[in-house]
């Protein structure tokens, strides 16, 4: 076990089995140093605010980035290949009137940072959707510098 | 006519003429080996699931893919300057319980896997919107890498 | 000051305070000769054609440019580090029907090529959101590349 993953095991976490794109892409494409992570819906469903509160939503983000992880890994091998998070984008299914999108997005930088340190820093864009895919609450996808 | 030119006319396709941007940016931007194409619109309007049918907005999306390839051969000359498609982002915009974007979206990927092979194959992220550009179906833009 | 703050100057613009992340996550992150410019929100609070108008929105968009540059100033030392603007990808709080979102965008993108010239010419996405962080009408982010 890698350095982030024993990291990722002292923080009382482990990474999920990669699941498998439901379309007709790839879970992750690496080129030129940088690491595409597909975007990845959240197992919790519902419009938060309404059906699902921000706590809840926030501990949902943190579990798709335990995926966006494992898909990183599936891909490269060992999360130690991972230089730095460049970007994070997520998208918040919300209610009309919810505009606490970065709150929850949070879940999900707070748990990089625990796990990659300084390299987990990243830039980030939290934005509110009236609808996303299987009616999850999160949607994730990520950027990622690695080792050649 | 290239390679993967001559391999969409296999397929039944041809490029349409890259549309002028309606705006004050470019089709497509190339960087450093990496081709960023601007977001574009179906010419199918109308809103998922109440309006357009899943087979339809899957058509509009293949047909919007055709636009951004075509915009891209109009910025690096050819296609079989193409080294890789990286990313895909699509937006559709999606009654408030319409849930299945990424069938939607998939009507873009196959037809880059069907035209670049292996090459083809990317990350991305299908998102829902309750509105975009002109009422347009589907939205979206992608990051190749290229050539030098 | 530099080149690109000088002209800002001659615009009548200045940069604002850049102002801190409101979350667990960066400003703006460089890597590899990228700069990755997080989303911010527009001061304007509102939906765009209901509470605010196109053209309030447009003014919006081209003041949330300002804090991005100001972000990136921030980061980089002096924006005359800039090679070009990548891409920019921009969300609109839209009213059911409202499907303008390029025009608003365009304060953005005009912005930037007032003060760049032909560096500042970029790919872009344009989008809707049902709502955004803290009710906002505009939501920015932005590649650039930089000099190393």
């Amino acid at each position: 076990m890698g350095r982030f993953e024993s990291r990722l095991a002292e923080l009382g976490f482990q990474l999920p089995t990669a699941p498998a794109p439901v379309g007709a892409y790839l879970g992750a494409k690496a080129s030129g140093g940088l690491l595409f992570v597909s975007g990845r819906v959240s197992a919790l469903r519902g419009e938060v605010d309404t059906a699902v509160s921000v706590a809840e939503a926030r501990l949902a983000a943190r579990d798709t980035m335990l995926l966006l992880l494992a898909i990183a890994k599936q891909e490269i091998g060992t999360l130690d290949r991972i230089v730095s998070v460049e970007f994070v984008r997520g998208f918040v299914r919300s209610s009309p009137s919810f505009t606490e999108q970065p709150a929850v997005i949070d879940g999900a930088s707070e748990l990089l940072i625990g796990v990659l340190g300084e390299l987990g820093r990243h830039a980030r864009t939290a934005t509110g959707a009236a609808q996303l895919p299987y009616g999850a609450a999160v949607q994730l996808d990520m950027i990622l510098r690695i080792e050649p």
